[in-house]
């Protein structure tokens, strides 16, 4: 599975870290150094995460923080890939959005909205707030819902929360129309990560712990997909009924080790 | 359609009187008379609504006040719809409602719930009070929705509200639950009025507004039903492609007019 590669794919949460609530977090062992081994042999090397709840800017720093050497440029995530989709369609989003992540939106017309962006909002997701993104949707001649993300639920120090998806579902529902998903495991959303490296699907391989999201979505993509068990990994997901990854590795490290074997 | 009547199912909003927002509304001319009219002729009469931001209490002294004959008892609605349905099955509800209805279900043991009962809760929709619901629900062995309507949004004198079904939705989503919804159209809440009313559905009349809740409601239920040109009905409403009343009628009076000649 590990030959003919020229750029590798990497999930954050989970595979380079394990995040410990408000903020925290303590890095998999072996993955910093894996990262600076990738870097080191020239391989082409991005990151893709469905995080919403910070800036691309905000995240970076935490893992840097955490010693990985990794920069804004090289992460690909789901509020620049609705910006993108924005300026193509020449959408002006009404945001439903945590505020952290508001700056992410800093250049797109948000003037007189003709469509509703919605990520994982948090304390944002108010009665209010959900009235007014559901006005703005109801009132378009084509309501145009995009979701930074269908996640159902997360866990956080203080308990489970309701993710984006959940809420996602609540203006479906009321708006009668099917949202656009940003971000994992949507297949835009890869091909915008493999564009940035400069490499087609056929020789890159993506390495995540979501059986589905990262490595159902990268192979529909046409890449090879690795899943490791760390992370959100479960025994149970060696069976699972409809994605079967391209191999198994304990950890980020172990991948790095075979694909530079290879090389 | 008139023919071998003993009982009359009216629904109220729409039927009964308009309403104008903040507890206001006018009554559908002819309707307090025609209500006076069928508890005269010896018919038995139940009124059936969806309504659920009040107790029973509250929302028929509104009516009373609007010059109808109406008691608490000749009402059913959700709420003790749902009561009835908890203490058959043992249920013990975490309540996500309004204020309002809360005196509704007074007697039911709430300790230790081990269901959710959703129904439009309005301000009480916030990110803590939807988090705290899931949490209950996740937290079930076998998880129990309960929907008091699931009705999508409606308008109020400052515009557009998500109704009840969209948090149903949420929560159906994040658990991979199916809501049991009480209340117009379902079944039960038809057969919970006659039973009310001590009359077989193939001897009652259900006159409403609504053609899909109301009148294809009831006509699953083997009533016949009615649909009234006021309220919330639109002419587009009689090219249905599911539902076809047993008949139209202008307004209550005039069913009221056909129903008391035939007798």
């Amino acid at each position: 599975w590990a030959r003919a590669v020229r750029g590798l794919l990497l999930d954050i949460s989970g595979v380079l870290y394990d995040s410990g609530g408000e903020g925290g977090g303590v890095p998999i062992a072996g993955s910093v150094e894996a990262v600076r081994r990738i870097k080191a042999s020239g391989l082409k090397l991005q990151f893709c995460t469905n995080e919403t709840q910070a800036s691309r800017e905000k995240f970076v720093k935490k893992l840097q923080g955490l010693g990985f050497d990794i920069s804004v440029a090289e992460v690909t995530a789901p509020a620049p890939a609705a910006c993108r989709l924005l300026k193509e369609r020449g959408l002006r989003p009404h945001l439903l959005v945590h505020d952290d992540l508001i700056p992410e939106f800093a250049e797109i017309d948000k003037t007189n909205p003709n469509c509703v962006v919605i990520g994982d909002a948090a304390e944002n997701f108010s009665y209010a707030n959900l009235n007014e993104a559901f006005r703005v949707l109801i009132g378009l001649e084509k309501p145009v819902l995009v979701a930074l993300g269908k996640g159902r639920y997360y866990k956080e120090t203080d308990g489970l929360k309701l993710d984006v998806g959940a809420y996602m579902k609540a203006l479906e529902y009321a708006c009668d129309v099917q949202a656009e998903v940003v971000g994992k495991p949507a297949k835009t959303f890869f091909e915008s990560a493999l564009a940035e490296m400069g490499v087609p699907p056929e020789q890159a391989i993506m390495i995540g712990d979501d059986i589905v999201c990262d490595v159902g979505g990268a192979q529909q993509c046409g890449m090879r997909a690795v899943q490791v068990r760390t992370g959100k990994y479960r025994p149970c997901d060696e069976n699972h009924p409809q994605v079967k990854p391209d191999a198994y590795v304990n950890n980020l490290a172990e991948a790095v080790d075979v694909i530079l074997n290879q090389m």
